[in-house]
Formats: structure tokens, C-alpha cells, sequence
């Protein structure tokens, strides 16, 4: 590819920009934003054009939508009399079953979708780091396998390789499922913890005596909610079910706990915690 | 105060060891603890002496009682016998009713209960931090606020306070009840995300996909369970009550997002997770 197009030059897009030069990205990288995104990521040197759409198609390879889930849910229709012959559209959305079943019906170019697991309480081009995907899972949503093994879509996997990544492939419905429990549910965990302390009577004493624990578990309850409404509004009924399943194992708990003793939920979850750590 | 013994020279009591001496104390600091714990608390210059509790109380002004819960609440009575007059007991034990009852029947000392909020994920003398409590809340628990009035009482907060930890007072009960939601229920929480996740079909997948938001999550998890045990077992009913509260705030969040918009919830636990951190 000689030119990608970054269609929403926030934290992750920039970021991906950020990661494809320092892994040897000689082509152009155009960027489509409001004015002041794209005059910070001109100033930090993220992008080297800010371009129309329209432009951005006419001369991008890639086509890489960054912005909140909605936005790109209303602008891959409009790529189809846009962009050129062969080339690929992926995205880096949160959820992905209707982020994928939109990219299904372009025409005129590949859609594959994608998802890198990396991110920061900070946001925008100036939050946005080269390494922000190193190490990380990038996840990739094909409607089928066969998405993969265009030339495109290699040259892509390539390059999520190159940027330190971890590509890792499965169908847009497992993905909505398995972000419920890793993404979603630890969310609104945090969320409503925050939330339910703050209401309690004694919220005063409580954040007085706040640890290191509390702070850790109230991390994601200050994400943006411009970014979550779009989460939870397009993987309603996964959350959902993720939610249930977790308030009865609370309820069982606790229940146990009344009386007897929770060591092996204890045990349980310390051997899951350490395999998430064991990759690293 | 000539001389301090630390009974439990791990993490808590060697940290606060260290912190005395930063801040200037220049008496005699004793350990009574196992043998290997000794070793490595004279090994880093924790301490200067390992002796026995009887040793520790004929020399101590001040009895600093750092081990796990049932066994503070099982030494506090033999120390009767031993103590030199006008000494302070203190602890830092993690809920504070059992404890400070048991203090409460000591004849020949003081007692003041004390809990700082301070710790990490390793444990022992090794892992011991002479800044450990700096900038941390130090909840201090007297039966009647008379306690905090004695001479040898007074002489304590201000190494409290000399230390670079934040003094707040709160009744035994109170203590139980706020340290329930501020430290038990994240605890829980996120015990219970780990062993649900674990448990759940998709496993696998759920691990490959994990990002820093699950990683902070599960943190917890992986507590020790020898502590947990006793926090458990010396705060059930406290613990039960923030579990039943927090169970029906997400519920209702569960029930309000399959319709509806968890905004409010949102900027509820945005507000408070700042607020958490409005101190630092």
C-alpha cells in the first residue's frame, strides 16, 4: 500500500499512524477530522494531510475508520462510490456485529473489521503513542475466513504484525460475545461501583478512606460516555447476558459468604487473574 | 516512645518500621516474628533485634500488632501480663469490631485500633517501603474518643502523621461498615469477575482479548486468600450488606440498558471516581 487514509484522528487512529511509520511506513498517511483534530495530529506530525473523504478514497489503499462506532456505522455506505479498486476498509470499533454487517454490503472494496484491544484514559491525537499496540491483541472479524486471504487484507495482517500486535480472528458475533465479558462487564462493574458509593450515606467516610484497591476499581468508571453509549447501544442484548450471569455468581457469593467460606471462588479467580498475566 | 516493638514484621509491620526511622526516629526497634521473617527484617535493617512477645512488651512503649487478623485478636490478651505500664497496643488490622473488642479488655495497656490504607500485591519484610503510607489514609478506631487523648495516644498520631499518612478517625463500627465498601466489595468484585470469566464457555477467547481495563480489573483477584479469609470471616454481615447493595444497583442497571440509557449511572460513577481522586 502507498497510502492510507486515518478517517477519525483520535487516540487509536493517530496511534496506528504513529505505529505504521515507526514500522517502516515510507507511503503517505491522509487524515479525515474535524479541523482541530487535524490540526493537532498535522502539529504532532500524525498525518502528513488533513484531507476531504472524497480525496481521502481517491488516494488511500487503507481506509482506517477510527471514530465512535456510530459515526463509522453511517460512513462505510458512503465509501462505496468513493474509494478505489482493490482497496481495503477495516476499522477499529468497539463492537462489531453491525460494524461488520455495514461493511458487508460495499461493493467497490474489501471490508474487514478489526479491533485493537489497547487504549488510555486520555484521549485524542495528542494522547495518541506509536507503541500503544504493542503487545496487544488486535482483533480481527472477517464475515468469513476467505476476507483474510486477499492480498489486501495479507498486506494489512502484515502490518498489524509490524506495529507489535497480536492478530488474533474470530467471527464478529464471538467477538460482540467475548467483549461483553472482557470489555463491557468490567466497565459497568466499575460504573456502578462508583456509582453505588457514591450514593451510600457514608460515601464521605468511604472516599476518605479509599486504598489503592478502590482507585484501581474505579479506573473505568471515569471512560468517556460519549464512547459508551455507543458500546452498549450496539451489543445490548450480550451485555445484558453478561451482566445476568455475573449478578449470580455475585449472588451466590454472597450467599456462601453469609455462612461459610469463599475460598474456592478466592481460588477460582486468582488462577483466571494469572492466566491473563502469563503472556505477558 | 524509647522503643517500638513490631509484632508481624511483613509488609505492613516493616514498612511502618522503616517509615519511623525515615521520619527521624531514633530508638530501639524490636520484631517478634517467625524465624525466616526475622532473618530478612535484620537482613534490610528493619530491625535491630528479633526477640520473643514477652521481650518486646518488657521493652516497648509502643506495640505495633501487624499480623493477619485472628492472630492480632489472639495475641491482644496475652499481652496483659507482659506490657510495661502506660504502653500503647496498636494494630493494623483490616476490620476493626473483633479487634478492638478484644482491646478493649486489656487492663494494664492502652489499646488503639489502627488501619492504613496502604499495601501492594507482594507481601513480607522484603517488599517493605519506608514510603508505603505517604499520602495514605490512616484510619484510627478508638472505642471512645477519649483514647485518642492520652499522652502515649498523642505521641502515635503524630508519628502517624510524621510518617506522611492522613490520621482520620471513625468509630469500630463505622470502620467496619465503610472499609466494607471502600476495600471488601472491589475485592469481591473483582474475585468474582476473575472466577466468572474463568468459568465461562468462551474462556479461551475472553483471556486472548484482554485489555488494560480487565487487566486493572482483576487485579484483586489475586489477593491472598490467607488474609481474605479473616477479613471475611471478622466482617460477614457488613460484607453481605454492600454485596445486597451493589447486587440491586446492577440489576437495575441490567434492567434499564436492555431498554434504556445508563447515562445517569454513568455520570454518577464518573463524579465519584473523580471525586476519589479530587485528594491526590
Amino acid at each position: 500500500m502507498q497510502t492510507v487514509a486515518i478517517v477519525g484522528a483520535g487516540l487509536i487512529g493517530g496511534s496506528f499512524a504513529l505505529a505504521l511509520r515507526r514500522a517502516g511506513f515510507s507511503g503517505g498517511i491522509v487524515g479525515v477530522s474535524s479541523p482541530p483534530a487535524i490540526e493537532t495530529a498535522l502539529r504532532l506530525g500524525v498525518i502528513d494531510r488533513g484531507v476531504t473523504l472524497a480525496e481521502a478514497c481517491a488516494a488511500a489503499e487503507l481506509i482506517y475508520l477510527a471514530g465512535p462506532i456510530h459515526k463509522i456505522i453511517n460512513v462505510i455506505p458512503q465509501l462505496d462510490s468513493l474509494v478505489k479498486p482493490g482497496a481495503l476498509v477495516t476499522d477499529a470499533g468497539s463492537t462489531k456485529s453491525r460494524i461488520c454487517a455495514a461493511g458487508a454490503l460495499l461493493k467497490n472494496a474489501q471490508f474487514l473489521g478489526g479491533h485493537p484491544m489497547a487504549g488510555k484514559e486520555s484521549r485524542g491525537a495528542a494522547s495518541a503513542e506509536a507503541t500503544l499496540f504493542q503487545g496487544r491483541p488486535y482483533l480481527l472479524t472477517p464475515n468469513t475466513l476467505a476476507e483474510l486471504e486477499t492480498p489486501a487484507a495479507r498486506e494489512f495482517v502484515e502490518w498489524v504484525t509490524a506495529i507489535g500486535a497480536e492478530p488474533r480472528v474470530l467471527s464478529p458475533e464471538l467477538h460482540d460475545r467475548v467483549v461483553a465479558h472482557s470489555s463491557h462487564l468490567p466497565q459497568l462493574l466499575s460504573t456502578t461501583l462508583a456509582a453505588t458509593l457514591g450514593a451510600h450515606p457514608d460515601s464521605y467516610a468511604i472516599a476518605a478512606a479509599a486504598g489503592p484497591g478502590l482507585l484501581d476499581s474505579t479506573r473505568l468508571a471515569m471512560s468517556s460516555w460519549e464512547i459508551w453509549n455507543d458500546i452498549v447501544d450496539t451489543n445490548r442484548a450480550e451485555i445484558a447476558g453478561a451482566l445476568a450471569d455475573y449478578e449470580e455468581r455475585l449472588r451466590t457469593l454472597r450467599l456462601t459468604l453469609e455462612t461459610g467460606s469463599v475460598e474456592e471462588t478466592f481460588r477460582a479467580g486468582d488462577e483466571f487473574a494469572r492466566r491473563l498475566r502469563d503472556g505477558e
